[in-house]
């Protein structure tokens, strides 16, 4: 689940190509902003950014110095059963944000607050690297498939923060399964339930 | 919803309480401070404390900056039919970060991610002024409330983070009455539902 190391490179140009592109994104965001411009802005060739950061995906990523891919987990959560989908993203969103990686997402999301431009950067993160991917794995009412996902997202920024960032017990400390088995089902019912229903007691 | 005004008092003084509030607040969380310990460390008389800002509760919103006080209209919201607190919770929450306190509540949120004291005093705020009165007004099972009550809070927190601060689309500028439609019965399930359960498709 960790990105694969590049070669080192000259750690300035590196510097210098990612301060272009935490530029570039977060002035013209995620599909406004392009390799070519951002290789301009640094003053190096193209080429050596797809060198030093591989694809663009991976080049926003390492803007934020995000420790995880989701182009490698995503797909195969999303292509297992349609009804065990909730299920399996709240496991795997635990079981990052359980591993050394969790550390890193609350930094990132904690700094991000304090920055406009960080902020918008994490919306096109979440909306590039993750919803966009999931709307390519199911099979959602394209109507309706937005508000689903920003729901999804709703419930899941607000896991990450409660359990890992504000540290809220017992929800902090709470075992996966339990955790899993509560919030899964609110999951399932944004992607694939009915989302207008007069709410009554289960 | 807005706290009453108190007289303005000497700026200097009042700052010096905060302070000193803020500090005992942090350090000891909000049930270890004691009024008198936070006059003796802003070198006050505590009936002055209680003058300038009320209560232990108010002292504790002041410190916070917090523009609105639960006392006021929690109360009502969980004193209703218990098959809808969830759509009363969701509809109330949303009006209140759709007024002009919402702004000041999204700058509390965003500035208590930078420092952990701040992010402390934020989790007794949650605890002590919002999630103690919803147990003390709904008759939960006492094993249970507490994971019911972080449930809660992890939607709401998400529901605030998504609409109001990242500002994810289409849930930003979506119609309260759609928001509470598709985040009523997820509220009304952790309150009130079953907790345990396989995720089924609705």
């Amino acid at each position: 689940m960790t990105r694969q190391g590049r070669r080192p490179g000259k750690p300035d140009t590196k510097r210098t190509i990612l301060d272009a592109a935490r530029e570039a994104f977060a002035e013209r965001g995620f599909d406004g902003a392009s390799i070519r411009q951002i290789a301009t802005g640094a003053g190096v060739d193209p080429a050596l950014v797809h060198h030093y950061f591989g694809t663009k995906d991976q080049l926003f990523l390492a803007t934020l110095h995000v420790p995880i891919d989701p182009a490698e987990f995503l797909p195969q959560i999303l292509s297992g059963k349609r009804e065990d989908v909730g299920a399996r993203l709240v496991t795997t969103f635990l079981r990052i944000w359980d591993s050394p990686a969790g550390t890193a997402l609350a930094a990132i999301i904690r700094s991000a607050m304090t920055r406009d431009a960080t902020l918008r950067l994490l919306r096109e993160l979440l909306i590039t690297q993750i919803l966009r991917r999931v709307l390519l794995h199911l099979d959602l009412d394209p109507a309706e498939a937005p508000l689903r996902l920003s729901l999804v997202a709703s419930q899941m920024a607000g896991l990450g923060m409660m359990r890992y960032i504000i540290k809220l017990e017992p929800l902090a400390s709470a075992p996966p399964e339990v955790v899993v088995a509560a919030i899964a089902p609110t999951i399932q019912r944004y992607l694939t339930g009915e989302l207008v229903c007069s709410s009554q007691e289960a």
